[in-house]
C-alpha cells in the first residue's frame, strides 16, 4: 500500500472520521483508524460500535495510488503526525510487519499499524426502506430534541430520539421524564413506507456536527439493529435503541388556563441570572408569579447561603388565572436555547402540571414540555 | 454604603481584583473581595495571602457616592452576577446584617456579606527602595524567565525568580535544576540602593497577565516579606522567598566545543513533531545528531509502542565537533517559545554537559541552558 495526497484534503475527511473513534475504545484496535487503499479510492474508517463513519476519497491529482493494500494505525497519533507534517503533501507506505512510513519534506515517521482484517466490519444494511431528507432539515429536528435525552441511562430506551418516518412528516420526541421536546415537519418526499426508529442522543449529536452548517442530501437507510446515514462520500453509521418508546403524546395537555408570550432574549437573560443563585442551592427551582390582575411576571431564584434574586420580567401577553409555579431553570434554558422563534408561548394549567413552551407561530409544530417542582 | 457606577468601568477593575482571588481559599473570608467606599474613592481588594490586589476606582460621574462604607461579598457570585446584570449602571446598597443589595434595571439581587473589619490588611511596605520600571520591560523580562521555575517545590527557593536590581541593570534567574533562563536588562534609571528579591513564579505570572500589552510605569517597592508593583490605580503586593538563591553564573559555561544556528520556527516545528512521539515513551528524550562533517542535523525521537520520527534540521551555521546529545524536549520548545529573536545559536561541548541556547544577537543579554539526559 503506497501512496501521496494533498494534506489538507486528508486531515478534512480525518476529522470527520476521528468523531468516530472514541479515546477510551473497549476494543483495542477500535482505537485505530482503518485504510484501505483501492485503484479507485482510499477508504477511512472509524468506530467505537455505538457510531461508525466511512469516508471514501476518491483518486485524483490530489491522491495518486502507487499501490493498493490495507493497514489500522492508532488514530490519535496518526491524526497529530499528519497536522503537524511540514509539506502540502504527504506520502504513505506500508512495509514490512505493518510498520507504516509517513514522510514529508524532511520529516519521516515510522509508525507501528496493525492488521486491517482485524477490524470490524461495518453492518450491511438492505436499502428496502431507503429515503431521502435534506441536510438542513434533519439537523434541525435533531438540535431541537436530542438536548432533552435522558442522560441517566434507567431507562436505556429514553437516552435516544424517537423518529417517526411517514410519507409526509417527520416526528421526533425526546424525553428523560422530566421533559419533553417533541418536533414535526412536513416532508415533501417523505419514505414511502412508515418506520420508526430510536436512535441514541449521542449519536445524533455527532450527526448534527458532521452535517454542519452545509445542506447536503441525505439518504436515510433504516436497518434492523443499525440505521445508516449517507451523504456525498461520507457513511455514517449508528446502532438503534431496543424497545418499545413511551406513547408521548397522551403527556401533551390539551388545554390550559394560563398562557404568556415572552421575548426570548427576555426572558433568557433573567432565567440567567435567577439560575446564578439557585445553581448554588440544595434545590436548583426558580419561582415564577404570574399575576394576571395586576399584569406582573416576576421571576425569583433563592439560595440559603449566598442570597437571592428577583426578576421583574416584561412579556407581551398574559391572559388567564394567576399562577405561582416553580421549576428547574436548566430545563427552561435548554428550551429556549432549542427555540426557533424570537418569542414563545407558556401555557400552564396548575402549579403541579406540566406547562408547555412552544414558539409564537402557528404553522410551527414544536412542543416542550417542562414538569415543576414542588416546593410547598 | 451605597454606590452607583458604570457596569464597564466596575467590571474592568473587578477583573483584575479577581487575579488574586483563589477558588480554593484556605480562610474563607479570601473567597471574598472586599469593597470599601469613601468619599474620593472605591476601593477593591483580594488576597490569596500570597498575592493581593488592591485597585481604587476614583469618584467621578461614573461612579456616584450616597454613602461611604465598606463590605465583603463572595467573590465568584458577585462577578458572575454584574457581569449578568442587564443596565448600563448599577446600584450598590449595604442594608442590615451585611445584607447587600445590588440592582440594575429590573434585576434586584439581595447577597449576603461579611464584616470587612475581619479581611486582613496589606501589608505596609517601606518606600526607601522604590525605584520605577517600564512595565514592558519588566513583563518581558517575567515571561523570559518565569516558565524555568521549579513547579515541584523540593526546595522552595526555586520555585521563584531571583531578581538583582542594581542602579543600571536589572537582572533575573529562574531554575528548576535540570533547566535554567537568565535574563539580564540595561535600566537607564534603576533603583540608588541594590537590592534582590526571590518572587514566586506564579506571583510573577499573574502580575506579568495584569501588565498585559500596555506599557505603563511600575512603581517597584521591596519590603522585608513582600514587594509591591505599583502602576496607575492598581497595587500589587506579592510574597517573597525567603532563603539563599544558588549562585547560577558558575553554571553558565564560557566556552564551547560544537556550536549551531537554527531559524526558531524551523527548529520548533520540528522539535513538536519528534516530541509528538517521546511524550508517550517512558523517557521523554530526543536525540540531537550534529553532522559537522557532512553538514547535517538531525533530530530523532522514538516511542517503542507507537514508532519513531527522523527529521533533517536545516540550520545556518554548523562549527565544532560531531556531537550526539539526547535532552527532554520540552525544555527546548520553552526555551524557544521565550526567545526574543528568529533565530538562535546552541553552543555545546560533551553530551553529558549542559548546553546553551542564546539569541543570534550579540547585544542581548539572555542565555538558556538545558541539561542533557544520558541515554546509554
Amino acid at each position: 500500500m503506497k501512496f501521496t495526497i494533498n494534506r489538507n484534503l486528508f486531515i478534512e475527511n480525518l476529522n470527520n472520521v476521528m468523531r468516530a473513534i472514541s479515546s477510551r475504545a473497549t476494543i483495542p484496535i477500535l482505537s485505530g483508524i482503518k485504510l484501505v487503499l483501492s485503484n479507485e479510492e482510499l477508504t477511512l474508517t472509524g468506530s467505537d460500535t455505538d457510531i461508525s463513519i466511512e469516508i471514501k476519497i476518491p483518486v485524483s491529482e490530489d491522491l495518486t495510488v502507487e499501490s493498493t493494500g490495507s493497514i489500522v494505525l492508532p488514530a490519535r497519533f496518526f491524526s497529530e503526525i499528519i497536522k503537524k507534517l511540514p509539506g502540502k503533501d504527504f506520502s504513505f507506505e506500508v512495509m514490512e510487519s505493518f510498520q507504516t512510513k509517513i514522510s514529508s519534506e524532511n520529516s519521516e515517521f515510522t509508525i507501528n499499524g496493525l492488521d486491517a482484517n482485524n477490524f470490524p466490519r461495518l453492518p450491511e444494511i438492505p436499502d428496502e426502506a431507503t429515503f431521502n431528507i435534506a441536510g438542513k432539515i434533519l439537523r434541525e429536528i435533531i438540535n431541537e430534541t436530542q438536548f432533552a435525552v435522558a442522560t441517566q441511562e434507567s431507562r436505556l430506551v429514553l437516552s435516544g430520539v424517537h423518529f417517526t418516518f411517514s410519507p409526509n412528516t417527520i416526528k421526533a420526541v425526546a424525553t428523560d421524564s422530566h421533559r419533553l421536546s417533541e418536533r414535526e415537519i412536513v416532508l415533501e418526499n417523505g419514505p414511502q413506507t412508515a418506520t420508526d426508529l430510536i436512535i441514541p442522543g449521542k449519536s445524533l449529536q455527532e450527526l448534527s456536527r458532521i452535517i454542519g452548517e452545509s445542506d447536503p442530501e441525505i439518504t436515510v437507510c433504516p436497518g434492523d439493529n443499525q440505521v445508516l446515514f449517507k451523504s456525498n462520500n461520507i457513511s455514517f453509521y449508528s446502532r438503534l435503541l431496543d424497545g418499545n418508546y413511551p406513547d408521548t403524546d397522551r403527556l401533551l395537555p390539551t388545554e390550559s388556563t394560563t398562557s404568556v408570550e415572552f421575548d426570548l432574549a427576555e426572558l433568557s437573560s433573567a432565567l440567567d441570572r435567577a439560575s446564578l443563585l439557585t445553581h448554588e442551592g440544595r434545590n436548583n427551582v426558580v419561582d415564577l408569579d404570574l399575576d394576571v390582575e395586576n399584569q406582573k411576571v416576576k421571576l425569583s431564584g433563592t439560595s440559603a447561603e449566598i442570597g437571592n434574586v428577583e426578576e421583574e420580567v416584561s412579556f407581551k401577553n398574559l391572559e388567564g388565572n394567576n399562577l405561582k409555579i416553580s421549576f428547574n431553570p436548566d430545563y427552561l434554558r435548554d428550551a429556549l436555547r432549542a427555540s426557533v422563534t424570537d418569542a414563545v408561548i407558556m401555557k400552564f394549567t396548575q402549579p403541579l402540571r406540566p406547562f408547555t413552551v412552544t414558539p409564537n407561530k402557528d404553522d410551527i409544530q414544536f412542543v416542550q414540555l417542562i414538569t415543576p417542582v414542588r416546593t410547598f
